[in-house]
């Protein structure tokens, strides 16, 4: 079976015109599909409300118990069945999905050194429950997956929602043909990094070498492309990387295997 | 197929050693089953932290936005999730479903006259999607349900817990044999209130209506046994209520047509 895994950041999830515009357009592509998203901003500011102060470290956040309780509130609880009731309104059949829920995802609590990250789960291929996604997928369910995960012992854990996306798309290209499609807030990979049309539309291993020897492509793109070669070298098709706003046309970068 | 519906309240949810030795009963249960549970003492706890005040009329908390969020995030993600890992731990197949999951629930938003209860919404037989559930329990997996549906046009709706309980109960009984519990804070219904040891085993309506009349049964159990007989009425075949601490023993009230 074809299928597409697309991941939208808690930036598309917290904009009302932003959220309601991707969910058309996701509920009108065609074929088997999975959702995953973030909300690490409306996570801390629901921290902040609550008088805790968010805490990160490379961008990953430290998950102590009350940050674990906020996320899993927020993640599984409030966008995902935001998410999940906007996308049945459209005619998807929609359902939101906590690692735990099904056993869909089991994930590992990440070691406390060299950094103690709290409640944060690692993925391994094994832990993707991919004949249960198979099934809703078969059944003409869309799985809405959020940033929480469990680790079969009682204890639910924060995952970084790329991985998720990425974990997912690479263990089901086992028998699958995948695409893995990254939403975020640029146009794609750009050969211009202020102008937001010069969006470079396709890469290769070969090609991107060179963008980086260049200096074209630098700092933050480099981890995100470096992840979605490694997707592409565990079996998916392509990587896709584009703006939200963009998933119903074709502006975007295509990553691809040589 | 012989289902079990079990609803427990928020009391349980938020009390470790009492959840814990619920769940492990839970997943003792043989047979089909779906599990229902409620929220409300966290989510007030979370509304005061936010800085919002409860409001309740007649025990039904009114339900504008900013409340909508909050019961949102504190059923279908703190609440929901955790039950759901622990039941995972203990071996059961547990999948965690507001009403917006796989379009589980659809319910009709009350009509604010003669009380604007806000986002809060009824329940209508057709609104179960009864062959979604049996598909799940088909598959050996065991729905558990929060107090969170929707209207099918993409807002999300605060339901009573006990309705969800009966709703469904009532809704699959139109095919199936359905037993309903109802977890509560006493051992049963009581002939002296005062002594949690004096359970009634049993109670018909012949029974209900004398005890009705001496004043045994008064105040609160009066709407919760005029609901069971309701769900009996509809097909439900017994009501049976009890401590959620007794879930794995007979100390229990059954409620049966004659």
């Amino acid at each position: 079976m074809e299928i597409k895994v697309v991941k939208i950041g808690g930036n598309v999830v917290d904009n009302p015109a932003l959220l309601a515009g991707f969910v058309s357009d996701f509920a009108a592509l065609g074929g088997a599909k999975i959702l995953v998203h973030g909300g690490g901003v409306m996570a801390s500011s629901i921290q902040k409300a609550l008088g805790q102060t968010p805490k990160m470290i490379e961008g990953r956040r430290i998950t102590d118990e009350d940050t674990l309780r906020v996320v899993t509130m927020v993640y599984a609880g409030w966008c995902n069945k935001n998410v999940v009731a906007l996308l049945q309104a459209a005619g998807c059949n929609a359902i939101g999905l906590s690692g735990a829920d099904g056993n869909v995802i089991k994930a590992v609590r990440r070691p406390a050194e060299p950094v103690d990250y709290g409640f944060v789960g690692d993925i391994y291929p094994s832990g993707v429950n991919c004949a249960f996604l198979r099934s809703l997928l078969a059944a003409g369910m869309v799985p809405v997956l959020c940033a929480i995960n469990h680790d079969g012992a009682g204890s639910l854990l924060n995952t970084n929602a790329d991985t998720i996306a990425s974990s997912v798309a690479s263990a089901l290209a086992a028998e699958d043909t995948v695409d893995l499609v990254y939403c975020f807030e640029k146009n794609g990979v750009l050969s211009d990094k202020d102008d937001d049309n010069s969006v470079i539309p396709v890469i290769t291993p070969g090609l991107y070498a060179s963008l980086k020897a260049s200096g074209v492509v630098a700092e933050g793109m480099i981890p995100k492309i470096d992840n979605s070669f490694k997707a592409i070298s565990s079996g998916v098709r392509n990587v896709i990387i584009k703006h939200a706003a963009n998933l119903g046309n074709d502006i975007q970068t295509v990553l691809k295997g040589e």
